[in-house]
């Protein structure tokens, strides 16, 4: 057996080889976490998970800090112990290396097959590895293999009655253990899910191709880190860098075009029915409409107009067959020159829009202009679009078939993310594979989608996203990265386009979604006359940052309430956002996470005294106080509602002093 | 129906009288916690339930802070809001008064019955107060109605699944929201135990006298305050002060004389079968072994010296028939006089001791030569103990039979508290009624047991009090009030007194507890060669407080793990204690409690990093470094350990910079 412990021995992992099957198990404190489980996969060629000798091992410390080019920190630690270890089948003499990285805060593992006589190109038939959970747990999960992709609500069941489940999945033990089951580095291989074998036992299942096998590849194969991440309490979950650790580094030279920020769309307009994507009299990206937003924009310092149905394709079944887009042809009522060289003009930048329809054939012919045209005119960013029930992405041989996270695609999305990085665009890819932290390797790759976002809100026939929705969105799919959510409406009930349906939230939640739900391109997703109507609100979206320093989390409770604190990238300034589900709460919240040396002014956006997400969503009231780190503020979150908070440091003038709260 | 809000809006009680009944509810932001549940009493006169009217209401707020003898906190706020409500029963023209206070933090309701004519003795048999709870909810609970009083471990068991129990009562629904039931001003009236009548409704049920009526009184009579305390989350039920609020302000004028400690004791080396109570070789209250740990407290600062075993009394089976103790006469053994001299000369202060056996007629007899007694030799605490299987208090009519909880014995506590402080002395009682905030009305009922102590380690057949029993005490029998747990023991494997028996936790949890688990008298539990052989550790013992000006709860997760800080009372020092249960931890702590603008010097007590209760349980290590509000400090326990922290504000002489600790 062989163990390696984590750098302050939190955590152990124990490996050995009995039988010609190799296990491994995960301990934390000396208890076990994790029971003995399978490694191994199994080729076309033959299986290297049984009849396994142990042919050697290396070891190997490392301690170091990286810096982020955007992110949710700064710097990042990367300190862990790793485990190298060849296994060889003695039959067939073929090799399988699994390398293991402990951290304090989890443990990250991969396959490794080598180069070797006899195994050229192969292909994965079958991943063995499982997670064999010592004890039931509470899982937060939304079902694999659906035909929304990642767009359904969490559910909460016990890990006992897990189905087959997308990751991260996360789980709390009894005992308030609590953990994140993902990948990272998912480069070129089949995304890997989660198939409950037996009791509490999951097993690794990947996504397979349309004619069945799971992964081609050619040796040396490298899969992506298999992760588990270990926190007491669901706050650690989210300030875990693990995922981005075990990524590789930077691969651009050349960074500087990278810029966070926000953006308004001709976007939602459409999700209200108010104008549509395809030609007609209601057609959304005109000209006009166009300029419009970016004035908007630029009055408003906000840094992107994204302008979606811009060009041709959009009449018709375009979600059934997107044969028809052409991302070089705008639609005849759209100017993009004009429109582009206004947005220059105004010094707001243009976001193009690429929707698929989930055919990709069609969209890789094309890709290399498209992005050559963004170039051009000075569109640095793009959001793409897969739109297509799974599994039906349209794959190099014509038909449908394949699913959005099986390697054809994550192949697919990777060539996107380096097509675009070759033309100095950042993407935000809506109808994603799952996010698996590339975005240290491929910092152009800044969001994604890949949840139920806030357009479920405008027209979903279930009533919406309910009020619990935001406050398990950071303990489950954002744990994987940034998510473009698209928060901030303000019009909450928008009786003329769609009176039967609303969003269920207070107005201020929605301001707490800039903070709580990370994304470096943050949209601020109402029409331009909402936000106008409410400037003492929009205060708040106009400054909030989408580029951090330092993230801490308060409060954490999946499911329930949550609220997070993050320090403006190069700057003092701190920003919190807290969100409830239906029920009202009372928190406390010490600023111990602020400098102990400064005083602060304190603006704070609240839900007023009697507003109800389903009563009086719009009840609200603005503060300033003085505060400093031993200062606790008390956060009265109504139901549905939430609580935004700008942290400034004070004057020299500024002579009150500060409150302490208790 | 009548509506009363607290102050800041957040709880509502509803009252209604509907077909004659009169219902009560408690909703929090406007939803219900409490369906509409019976109020009311039944009197051998008649019942005062039904066949009711609204006769008229009345309202009062009330802001005020009143300052504590010591405590918790320095100062509490009481701000409420009152309703009070008149009902008449139509048939007999009685009346009845139900006064509702509201606070931001929970509820409190009492029942009033006026001098009226026809009604002056009576007797209640039955109360019909019910908590209609609208949802299930995990409890935390001890029986009531069994052998060995309020000593058992607490369980866990859905709400659902309760019979009858002992407050307070501790719930927490799936959602987070955490409840305590319990009763403030318990003075001259049956305790209330809760039984479930079905589903999550509980019923008030008090515990009888002997005879069988519940409470005997004269009009007007006012029951004790039923109270329900809220909170998102359970260290919200440990900073409310909502019990002493519902309590009588202080009857003592002079209270100079009261004074929070700590102190050592004559009595653990009975508990490990070392010495005796009684007579006999063994005898542990010899005038010599008195001196030894007089000078023993002397030598290192410690308050007080209990002598238990220095009365006439204890041979035979004193536990069964408590009627020949004599609380005047020393046991030959031991020279009272001389070791009361000794006491005053080396600046110490003796505690007496006055086990009872549960023979309150005898007591009762020599009580007020036994206090004044105490007077004379400057003995300022008493220790009192009842012993003796419930329900066997001997009452004034010379049999056994009366319960602990009763009316007669609620009674006989108040009358002991009464006489004590008329001698000025100070008490700490053992096998008591359970806490209901009296201490603020007679700042002399210093601490009491009613739970399951240390002692259980020492001899407990069940194998001692199990790790997780510390991180459910704060949040149960610790919110009733101070608890004389007797932390502290060193030696925690004592193999030559008790080899099957031992302490389950590791050493430096038994530090933390001097913080988690408040006492004003906190006993330094183990011998004094246990101290003397680590000094390291016994620093803290000989320095932590007992008496606070601030309390704060950074982590709380009943039966998993808690945190507590406490500034010294009139001082600037923080201390913190944090315990786990039988499983290790990693918590965040930032310091924002601390002074904004100052740097502290933290003296670190904290598990080694192999530390385990059960397998290294004396590894530990002791650390310093600067820190300040703005300090994140990572606490990391070991299985069953814990972890204790001093900060000190810096000298001005010292520079170092505080380290951010993230």
């Amino acid at each position: 057996m062989l163990l390696v412990s984590s750098p302050d021995g939190t955590l152990d992992v124990r490996l050995s080889v009995e039988s010609g099957e190799a296990r491994y198990a995960v301990a934390r404190f000396g208890r076990d976490v994790i029971a003995p489980s399978r490694l191994g996969l199994v080729l076309r060629e033959g299986s290297l998970a049984s009849g396994l000798v142990l042919d050697g091992h290396e070891r190997r410390s490392a301690d170091e800090t990286w810096t982020t080019v955007w992110g949710e920190s700064d710097t990042v630690r990367d300190r862990h112990e790793e485990l190298a270890v060849a296994l060889r089948q003695e039959a067939s003499g073929r090799l399988l290396r699994v390398v293991f990285r402990v951290f304090d805060d989890g443990v990250g593992f991969r396959y490794e097959i080598p180069e070797q006589g006899g195994l050229t190109d192969l292909e994965i038939t079958d991943e063995r590895t499982q997670f064999a959970f010592v004890e039931d747990a509470a899982a937060w999960w939304i079902g694999a293999y659906q035909k929304n992709r990642y767009e359904y609500l969490y559910r909460r069941s016990p890990l006992s009655e897990l189905g087959v489940v997308h990751t991260p999945l996360t789980l709390e033990t009894e005992d308030g253990l609590c953990l994140s089951v993902h990948e990272a580095a998912l480069t070129d291989f089949a995304a890997m899910t989660l198939v409950r074998t037996e009791g509490t036992t999951l097993k690794a299942d990947l996504v397979p191709w349309a004619a069945g096998t799971k992964v081609k590849a050619r040796a040396p194969v490298t899969s992506p880190w298999r992760t588990v991440q270990v926190a007491d309490g669901p706050g650690g979950l989210i300030t875990s860098r693990l995922i981005l650790n075990l990524n590789e580094p930077c691969r651009l030279e050349d960074t500087s075009w990278i810029r966070p920020g926000k953006y308004v769309g001709i976007w939602w307009e459409m999700h209200l029915g108010k104008s549509t994507w395809g030609s007609g009299e209601r057609h959304g990206a005109t000209t006009a409409n166009a300029l419009r937003y970016l004035d908007f924009a630029a009055r408003h310092g906000l840094d992107g107009v994204l302008v979606e149905g811009w060009n041709l394709g959009w009449d018709g079944d375009w979600y059934r067959d997107g044969s028809g887009f052409d991302f070089t042809a705008p639609h005849p009522d759209f100017d993009l020159e004009e429109v582009a060289r206004h947005a220059r003009d105004v010094g707001v930048s243009l976001i193009g829009h690429h929707e698929t329809g989930a055919d990709v054939a069609n969209y890789e012919r094309q890709m290399e202009d498209a992005f050559a045209l963004c170039e051009r005119l000075g569109i640095h960013a793009v959001k793409t679009g897969y739109v297509g029930n799974d599994p039906e992405v349209v794959g190099p041989d014509g038909g449908p078939g394949e699913w959005h996270h099986g390697q054809f695609m994550v192949r697919h999305y990777r060539r996107v993310v380096e097509e675009a990085a070759r033309h100095r665009v950042m993407l935000d890819v809506h109808e994603p594979v799952k996010d698996t932290g590339i975005r240290r390797t491929w910092p152009n790759m800044m969001t994604r989608e890949g949840a139920r976002g806030q357009e479920y809100n405008a027209w979903s026939p279930d009533g919406g996203n309910p009020p619990e929705h935001e406050t398990i969105l950071p303990f489950t799919r954002g744990l994987a990265g940034p998510f473009d959510f698209t928060p901030g409406i303000f019009d909450l009930l928008f009786e003329e386009q769609r009176p039967e349906n609303r969003v269920n939230t207070t107005i201020v939640k929605q301001l707490a979604l800039y903070v709580v739900l990370y994304s470096p391109l943050q949209m601020a997703a109402d029409l331009p006359e909402s936000y106008e109507a409410r400037p003492e609100l929009f205060r708040f979206v106009e400054d909030v940052p989408t580029d951090w320093s330092e993230t801490v989390v308060p409060h954490a409770r999946i499911g329930d309430y949550v609220t997070i604190a993050r320090r403006v990238r190069g700057g003092d300034d701190w920003w919190v956002g807290s969100v409830t589900d239906e029920n009202g709460r009372v928190l406390e919240m010490p600023l111990g996470f602020l400098d102990g040396g400064r005083r602060y002014v304190a603006r704070i956006w609240r839900d007023g005294p009697d507003a109800d997400w389903n009563e009086r969503p719009y009840d609200h009231e603005i503060e300033e106080r003085l505060v400093d780190a031993g200062t606790v503020l008390t956060l009265r979150l109504a139901p549905g509602g939430g609580q935004a908070i700008r942290l400034t440091p004070a004057g020299a003038d500024d002579v009150r002093r500060p409150e302490g709260g208790r």
